[in-house]
């Protein structure tokens, strides 16, 4: 079977089958979470240690036909740091390995790592090494070593949703996969709503602030949307083994993106990919708080169920229940 | 500037200058070694804690024409085990991120990830996260995580060469090189000598306990070899601001090499890469008692000095001197 039939799920999840553990072994025995979260996590000596590695590929992820060197730099790191984000941790150390053509000009190629220190000086994350290889294809690997920062604080796993919890969100969505549509499609719109999509795409902050705050408040479940709302959120649902219930009109979206893609607005908050925005789950007094604490918006958009194990329902404002079929953004789904 | 002209070694001392620290961050004030060594170290709580990551680039660094999905996969997570051995450090952790195409093998994938796991397992190293993303082609990177293993232990750096050091390699060198001329050229050997230089090539061992034992003698200056012999001892000389001299009688190279590749044993020996030895230095008297102790052997093959920093002077059987240009593998140098 082909990888592209396979799919990307399916195929870590038969990976995650193959790198089965070794038993015994020190790295072994301090494993806390292994293949299938945000990060791996693992127990230091005086806190939980945390480790991410993402990629991102010229014509898959990006295309320097619509971002500069500097934007897809600093969306490299975003990314990365928003998984960090999504274990409540802090970010230490990343490690950059890039492939770059031979022909590619040197001052892209400083403008690209200029992006990337950039966006994670605000974050006390050190760039303290890497490696280049040659390939056709510029793709950047960036790896992030953080941590939870002092001893027995608690991180945030997809597997601890319980049924009667509430499901909220970070922010806005939809607006990240709209700004990559009217790259792509070199959409006319007015300034100010090119400007907000541009910047949801190009720039996207990494919700380190608010994964802290959320372990704080006592919160133990995220994920980061990075594959879209509902493929996140059926990761939480089948790592906790609970149902997941969302109300669409609850879901906040920008008003740009409804300017821009008018009915398309809400497929693009459920499907579109990249918001970087957490996902979080927990009792509704606790996401409360969190909504008061927060600078930044948090909205409940829903609740975990104890029936219908690992499957989305949607409520739409009519009351009408229906289960999506299509998920969000799978690597391999188009191949 | 094009990257193939500036060369691959004059690009990382670009983005180094670049990538400058962020003074008084956390991350940085417990940075022991950032970007230029073998790995990145940092002061764990307990132990100094390192970051390595390395890419495999297909039809750059390997083709499924001449090498099995497995040898693959145990190749890129020998290679940077090595990386570990060259700081004198255990392996904890690894990530793997992967590129692959749409009309890949799901069984080709899975063989890959055997070949890791079955080349991780002895070290005592786990695979506990990854990325995979669609590209044209195959790349393998992989982060390991490692520490030096006990409070207080040292690790081992390119730039504490001192003048009056010996240098040491162990095992012998050349044969990686000379398997991969065999393997592309289709070169037909006796099957012994086949077998050897393939193994060179596609299975190297990874010198973690030969990198213990140096630290535990007291010995403090290390890389391994993966660009060849000139390349990676010039990297030790301008790290510790130092000259080297090699007798080239001196250098360890198998006869299988000296069968299949005649005149041309010595180059390969000097030049070519991917052996993963370990190049080292220290005083006379630690190197001869790593000699006695270690099970793999290790041979002396100049000394370091302190006259003409950064160059490397080659002594040949007669006596003659002379100092090379062509240092090794450069990513850009062929593109």
């Amino acid at each position: 079977m082909k990888v592209a039939e396979l799919g990307e799920f399916g195929l870590i999840n038969r990976l995650r089958q193959t790198a089965t553990a070794i038993p015994d072994s020190p790295a072994q025995k301090k494993l806390v979470l292994g293949i299938g979260d945000d990060a791996a996590a693992w127990r230091g000596d005086t806190s939980i240690q945390l480790a991410t590695v993402d990629s991102m590929v010229q014509d898959v992820h990006f295309s320097p036909s619509w971002a500069s060197w500097t934007d897809i730099g600093a969306k490299a790191i975003a990314s990365n740091l928003s998984d960090i984000a999504a274990m409540g941790g802090l970010p230490l150390y990343a490690l950059v390995a890039m492939t770059l053509p031979g022909d590619m000009e040197t001052e892209d190629v400083v403008a690209l790592y200029c992006g990337m220190r950039r966006q994670a000086a605000p974050y006390g994350l050190a760039i303290v090494g890497g490696n280049i290889s040659r390939a056709p294809l510029v793709s950047i690997t960036i790896t992030i070593i953080g941590h939870s920062g002092s001893p027995k604080r608690a991180i945030l796993t997809r597997s601890s949703a319980r049924p009667g919890d509430v499901i909220a969100v970070t922010g806005s969505l939809g607006a990240a996969a709209a700004g990559l549509a009217m790259l792509r499609q070199n959409k006319s719109l007015p300034p100010q709503v090119q400007a907000v999509l541009r910047q949801a795409i190009l720039t996207p902050l990494p919700r380190i602030p608010e994964g802290r705050l959320l372990v704080d408040l006592g919160i133990r479940t995220a994920i980061d949307i990075s594959d879209g709302l509902l493929a996140d959120l059926s990761r939480i649902c089948q790592a906790s083994q609970v149902g997941a219930r969302l109300r669409i009109a609850a879901i906040p979206i920008r008003d740009e993106v409804r300017t821009a893609f008018g009915e398309q607005a809400v497929a693009l908050a459920l499907q579109g990919g990249e918001d970087y925005e957490l996902l979080f789950s927990g009792p509704r007094a606790l996401v409360e708080k969190a909504q008061l604490e927060s600078s930044c918006p948090i909205t409940i958009i829903g609740d975990i169920t104890a029936e219908n194990t690992g499957v989305i329902t949607l409520v739409d404002e009519q009351g009408r229940v229906s289960t999506p079929r299509q998920k969000g953004w799978d690597h391999f789904a188009s191949s």
